[in-house]
């Protein structure tokens, strides 16, 4: 039986659960591919933690470029993180001709077309499963299962932090600070939790979700977002009032040539297969023009689940190497450019519907200024929830538009809050409504 | 360019679909594959009837044989349906050295041993991505995206008519009857609607998962079913009172070597993500021992959908064939038969929870006699609802067991069912709860 042999660089959480599967799973592997996997060395710069899976010590080194070097080693799998460096091994590697594995989100985010561009010079295949939603095969998915549609949209939930703090809030009425730490205490949540609650991590997801969906190289700068850290438990429960749930939603949409890519908090409605995705769950909603609505979901992060996808990636590239071929699918889905002129849609030319809570002071006039503003913008409103206090103080006055573009919206609210009557700065959250098909 | 031949056999619904995504999306899958996909003959009986997609009439023939002789074909799409015939034009095709595609779950479930050995006798390819889950890219998954998992569990929700009319009923509250009416005039119901409804489809498509899943030779007779026809709106009811809604399930699951492979209605939690797929809608939800719980989630029939999952099988062969190769991966996901010794686990052997209901007089003592028959078979009651009518008729009581074995359960049922307090048969179902994962 053929040997396929591997070469790991970087031996964290990721690595370990490629270690395990590549262990645990060996017969199974070696029945489903034909060709046994093999670990032939690992470099990390600790190489005495215990990880909590066997390896020889003879396999382990301190330097990566061993493994590079090595030349019985057949692919190389880069989880190391960062991007100078992971990338400087990922080039070598390819320059001596070896397939490349990775779960760099950022990486292929940031530098995915140096990364793609030297691969194709090489003839090697660079595979990166693991790099957005974890064990979901979105990217197969996208590539090969889906191939045969246009895509027309992506609503996604790439985030498993933010997806549990949310629940959290939602569930148990508490707010972002206190979420956030229960987020910390479960393992949900690193120390700095910045790139996840910020949207940055969703957003290098989104970036290669919407290069594969649509051809279109887009950059990590090109992707709109915000975070979940302004997201109140007062804002949750008016969306629950008005049969909406609020997730982090990377959004992607193409309609007539120009591409929306957005990550930030959103309203879904509760009917929405995606509003039932809580905890630290993943899913990834499709819409393609043949196939109409799909969801693929799963768990988008931990030790096991990235395990399983690039061990996946593996037997791939084994089966690949077993009929002696590579690159038998352009890594971004794509054998040459697409036909269409693609661009990017600005954000301020978004529509889409919008959530918006005012703080008015509880007087008669109120609403008819707020509602003569958006009317004079071409905003239609859509409900209201207007719940005096019968006191002095300001209370909440929330709406939720028709579809309006974010220019005007933007432009309405600079003037709503420079109203005497107005008390605080308004809240805004974007809708997703129902697609159409 | 390179350019890939294709001769369809059966211009039905989903031939059409083919034929409508190969012509939309030309374009689109060429720069994707990097080679045209060309159909150069569709055979079928009726070439007279408009499908509403253009078709140059020089490509139709009555002939199928014409399409399998021709010797510039690669691919042959089979979607006439039907076993005998269909299998004879495969056979055909295949000894001619063409890649086949087929959309043919029956053919498949029951004649897939012959049909594979052929493919493997000549060398070529068997894809049938359509014919379980329509364009959920389901078979894909399996034997490449959770390649790296052993498959512990799947439950699925494989037939779009079923899952209407249970939605219907819990929705509406109508009964089977006037929901099956309802499916027929919406169109999600033929006019001969037995094998939607009794679990055969469902099981022809269990059975590919199964063989796909686990490595198992699964065998069509193997699958244990029940249909619908038996859920009453009461049931329903309860079942609701309790925190479950009712699906029409296919469930396989391996524990310790032994396989379950069974299609019948049964209770799935509320907080179930399966819970939330209504009206026609698939899913599949699949837990790996590395993945954990996945779900895949899309149309299961329909002409788009099903269009989708041809095409993109045929730019799965396509982009083999560029390459050269052949039988990458082997349809059934296995380059040989697993390692592990698997045999089907008798279902007298099956153990779950059980949802009861019993009819019986509104008298003292018996619950106590009916719970003193259940004790005695070692089923633990886990939770009772009894609503006394306050008259002398009888009254349903209603109980959810704690794990128990299905011949235990059985054998109580028939010992309760000669009570002479028991006014009818009771009504038994079985109970999906959480896996633990």
């Amino acid at each position: 039986m053929p040997q396929i042999k591997v070469g790991l660089i970087g031996f964290g959480t990721v690595g370990a659960g490629m270690v395990e599967a590549l262990s645990t799973n060996r017969r199974l592997i070696e029945d489903r591919v034909g060709a046994g996997i093999v670990l032939k060395r690992i470099a990390d710069l600790d190489i005495d933690s215990d990880r909590g899976v066997e390896v020889d010590p003879e396999v382990l080194t301190t330097d990566a470029m061993e493994v590079v070097n090595d030349p019985e080693i057949d692919i190389i799998v880069e989880l190391m993180g960062g991007c100078d460096q992971a990338m400087d091994y990922i080039l070598a590697a390819m320059e001596r001709g070896k397939q490349v594995v990775t779960a760099n989100k950022a990486l292929i985010a940031q530098h995915g077309r140096l990364l793609f561009e030297t691969a194709e010079r090489y003839g090697v295949e660079v595979a990166f499963e693991a790099s957005v939603a974890g064990g979901i095969p979105i990217i197969k998915a996208l590539r090969e299962g889906l191939a045969a549609n246009r895509i027309k949209a992506i609503l996604a939930i790439l985030n498993g932090t933010s997806n549990y703090i949310l629940t959290r809030m939602t569930r148990e009425g508490v707010s972002f600070d206190e979420a956030l730490s229960m987020a910390k205490s479960c393992g949900y949540a690193e120390a700095d939790p910045t790139l996840d609650i910020d949207g940055s991590d969703a957003a290098h997801k989104l970036t290669i979700l919407v290069s594969l969906a649509f051809g279109y190289p887009c950059r990590y700068e090109d992707v709109y977002r915000e975070g979940i850290d302004t997201v109140s438990p007062e804002d949750i429960r008016f969306a629950g009032e008005l049969g909406y749930c609020l997730k982090l939603l990377a959004v992607a949409r193409e309609v007539d040539g120009h591409i929306e890519a957005r990550v930030h908090p959103a309203f879904v409605p509760l009917d929405h297969i995606l509003a039932n995705v809580n905890e630290a769950y993943n899913a990834v909603y499709v819409e393609g023009d043949f196939v109409g609505p799909t969801l693929f979901y799963g768990l988008g992060a931990g030790r096991r689940p990235a395990g399983s996808a690039v061990v996946s990636d593996l037997m791939d590239i084994a089966r690949n190497q077993i009929k002696g071929i590579t690159r038998r699918v352009s890594p971004l889905s794509f054998a040459r450019p697409p036909a269409r002129e693609l661009s990017l849609k600005p954000m301020d030319q978004l529509v889409t519907g919008y959530y918006l809570r005012f703080s008015a002071l509880d007087k008669p006039g109120v609403l008819s200024k707020i509602s003569g503003i958006l009317g004079a913008h071409n905003i239609s409103i859509a409900s209201v929830i207007q719940k005096g206090r019968g006191g002095h103080g300001s209370v909440p006055v929330v709406m939720l538009t028709y579809e309006a573009m974010e220019r005007d919206v933007r432009k309405s609210l600079e003037l709503v809050d420079k109203l005497d009557v107005v008390t605080e700065r308004t809240v805004l959250f974007r809708v997703e409504r129902e697609t159409d098909s």
